[in-house]
């Protein structure tokens, strides 16, 4: 795919300040950018390498000064008009075959939508429907009465329980697990007894969960991801818990029973939170962190226990001079002593 | 399924207060149940809902005050009586066929007991033997000589590598990883040689498993889970461990090489214990909390490292008052100067 | 397989102090070990098991004082020496069936090298290159356009995403996803975004990788392990990231998006760092531990955040003593209260 600064910038809705005639071939980061290539500049922590970028052409917001002798395509958000780019530049992904291999294995009473793609040694237990142009890369398993909606992609090896109602567009990358039996149990006699995790789980549309995430069932009712969340790898989602929409749950996050997110929430990587907490609508909790009581709107914490982000750096801060600071008392107990004496 | 209130304590073993005759048909959580629902209060905590619920009838323990217009069942332990009030109204899980699917790979001279159910796209390799009325799901992987008891569930694509052993009863939930080569590398000439990893794992009655969960196999002797203990989703457990009976290991936690839990110990979400390390019988270590050295019984640690829990609460009441002590430090620098002037 | 004491010595390059002529027939711990097997003593720390052990000769280096009736064998690396004897006394791992399985799906344009084993339920895409004896178990996906070396070993259930390069004798345990999208969004009218993640990923020579990881592909250019590293369990790498050579990634370590480690770098336990770090050769990140700015080469870090160890073990002493200190404040705030009304 060969074009011009002036046709992407046509494509991205951007105003060329430059070379319009550039010809551009590729996408590339600031640093690994060649010739030929348009990059572009989504966080101004990497203005510098604006200066040494070997790329023809860079994607920038309206306000960015840029070298000199730069080609740039204003944009207002370079991040979206990335995705453009990229879309147009990207040789598309490879294509599946449409229909049901002979070597997958669909219940016979399955409702399957139009141009659906279900790989090699994929298993559909029966009473489940699936919408159209969904696909299923191989090793795929849905459970029994399990509902997919259109438009969905299932990577490798993703396994999807029982009962589970997943919505439209949704993403799974492989190894993930949906549906999996709650951790729920109670002492008897000194053992523990399996409490039987009948609820189910509920994906909206949009969703995108990475690979090799876990999310629970319900020991009854529902564990719900809501519509536009995305979920990074390696995640623990327990039973009962809520996800509202467009959060952003981070690598290796745990979010323990019961808890529920709002909107537009964060967790950044690493971090949790115990069991029956509200997390409200556009919180954060910070990388490393777990949050042990309701988090209000709006509000970001650190730490663990997870406190507010501020307090939790002014004491961090404080930590620092401790050392020092064991140094100042002796020293002022010594000059007490000698008041003392006087 | 519909029951009254009356023929639901007779199962459970308990004593109405209240409406005897009010049909029941569905259990829900306290906040989520509705007219003709069962419910329960296992933490007194939530004792308010029941304030607001509009369960039919709660099940609660012989001690709780209860609004006088509730019916309740009162039972001794109300968490283990919602057990057989769950299996009463719970839809059984999905049957699954009896047998050896075409579609799976069985070797020769696997010894299958009674009633297995072996669905499509499993593999047994050479060697192995399965108790009577064990289950695996599809893609299960089971390596060469391996053996596993009666009533065993693994869900789909478990995979479980050469010479594990196996007990009763053991669920295994999906992605989980039992037998892969431990973590063991020597340096020499600046390279990593890797140890080869010969020995094994034995997991021991009535564990259960959760999803993606790593256990690896000893470098050589054996990894030993031993009977009735519970392990959530995505733990790592390294070659050597050896976890005591009805311990419960939750979600996340990382268990180091050659340490050794007892019996009933607790290691909560995203916990971790270091190498080498003895963690004694009833021992606790709190969230996100890694214990680097011995834990002696009953004992509950916290912190990183971990250190006895009302010592570490401690520290922390301390920590939040750091800058506000910093403040006080110059003030007294500063009163001790004016005494020293008088 | 039985030996001598003199012979194993033989083959390790060792000198025997002792009886020449005991007869061996197997490896074990210092402290399982029964007589007729021979043990070893890698790290010093566990010197007072020699005293204990029922081993009948022990691989020691050539500095250790051991017991006057033990029978040793000295080495310069016990640790490397063990390896030898490890794979003199250990029964072959199942040799697999070679070539391409009936009940694998490998298309028609993939090239094959020699003896290769296939086994049932792996799909190879279109475009895919497999070098010599690389064996594959059950149930593993090779996407489109992969490339991958000679005498690795993948076990059942990996997944490699299109276009991953992977060099020669990499092990990859089960469950392991390379090449899913790296998280990436950008925000618009409220919702997220998803950025294409048209990159891939490099896999170098002599690389090991744990059970459960997941391996991001690049947004753009490539997501890099070089080789030699070795990665543990349950390891998130985000994209972009570039780790060199010989490094180790403990289990749980979280890597995000864009940072970059040098060579022999060590990751220890459930540690981390967050994204666009630069992490130098033979620097260590200790357990817990989150790395959030640039680590020099030959430093070693702990904390949340990470600092300077030696300054974080001085500010961790002076915390346990905070509840003290508090209490000193109170005195001497009364002492100077008592010398200003003098």
């Amino acid at each position: 795919m060969k074009t011009t600064v002036a046709k992407l910038a046509k494509l991205v809705n951007g105003t060329v300040s430059g070379n319009k005639n550039t010809s551009l071939a590729g996408v590339a980061g600031l640093k690994e950018a060649r010739p030929g290539d348009v990059s572009f500049l989504a966080n101004k922590k990497y203005i510098n390498l604006l200066k040494i970028t070997r790329a023809s052409a860079v994607l920038v917001n309206p306000e960015v000064k840029v070298p000199a002798d730069l080609t740039v395509i204003r944009v207002k958000n370079p991040d979206l008009a990335c995705i453009r780019v990229l879309e147009y530049f990207s040789p598309k992904p490879p294509a599946l075959v449409k229909g049901v291999h002979s070597k997958a294995v669909v219940a016979k009473n399955v409702r399957l939508g139009k141009n659906v793609s279900i790989q090699p040694y994929v298993v559909v237990q029966p009473g489940s429907r699936i919408g159209d142009q969904t696909v299923f890369y191989p090793n795929v398993y849905i459970g029994h009465d399990v509902t997919i909606g259109k438009n969905c992609c299932f990577y490798p090896n993703v396994v999807i329980r029982e009962k589970t109602v997943i919505g439209d567009n949704v993403i799974i990358h492989s190894g993930t697990v949906i549906g999996s039996d709650g951790f729920g149990y109670t002492v008897d006699d000194g053992r523990q007894h399996k409490i039987p995790q009948v609820g189910t789980v509920e994906i909206g549309d949009d969703v995108e969960i990475g690979a090799n995430v876990a999310i629970d069932r319900a020991r009854f009712d529902k564990t719900i991801i809501r519509k536009g969340t995305k979920i990074d790898n390696l995640v623990h989602i327990a039973h009962n818990v809520e996800i509202g929409e467009n959060s952003l749950i981070l690598a290796q996050v745990g979010i323990a029973g019961s808890s529920k997110l709002g909107q537009n929430v964060i967790f950044a990587g690493q971090s949790g939170v115990i069991g029956h907490v509200d997390v409200g609508d556009n919180a954060i909790v910070a990388a490393k962190s777990v949050a042990t009581r309701d988090v209000p709107p709006g509000k970001t914490v650190s730490g663990v226990p997870a406190r507010d982000h501020k307090e939790e750096l002014r004491v961090r801060a404080a930590q620092i001079k401790l050392p020092e600071l064991f140094k100042t008392i002796r020293e002022l107990k010594a000059e007490i002593e000698k008041l003392k004496k006087k």
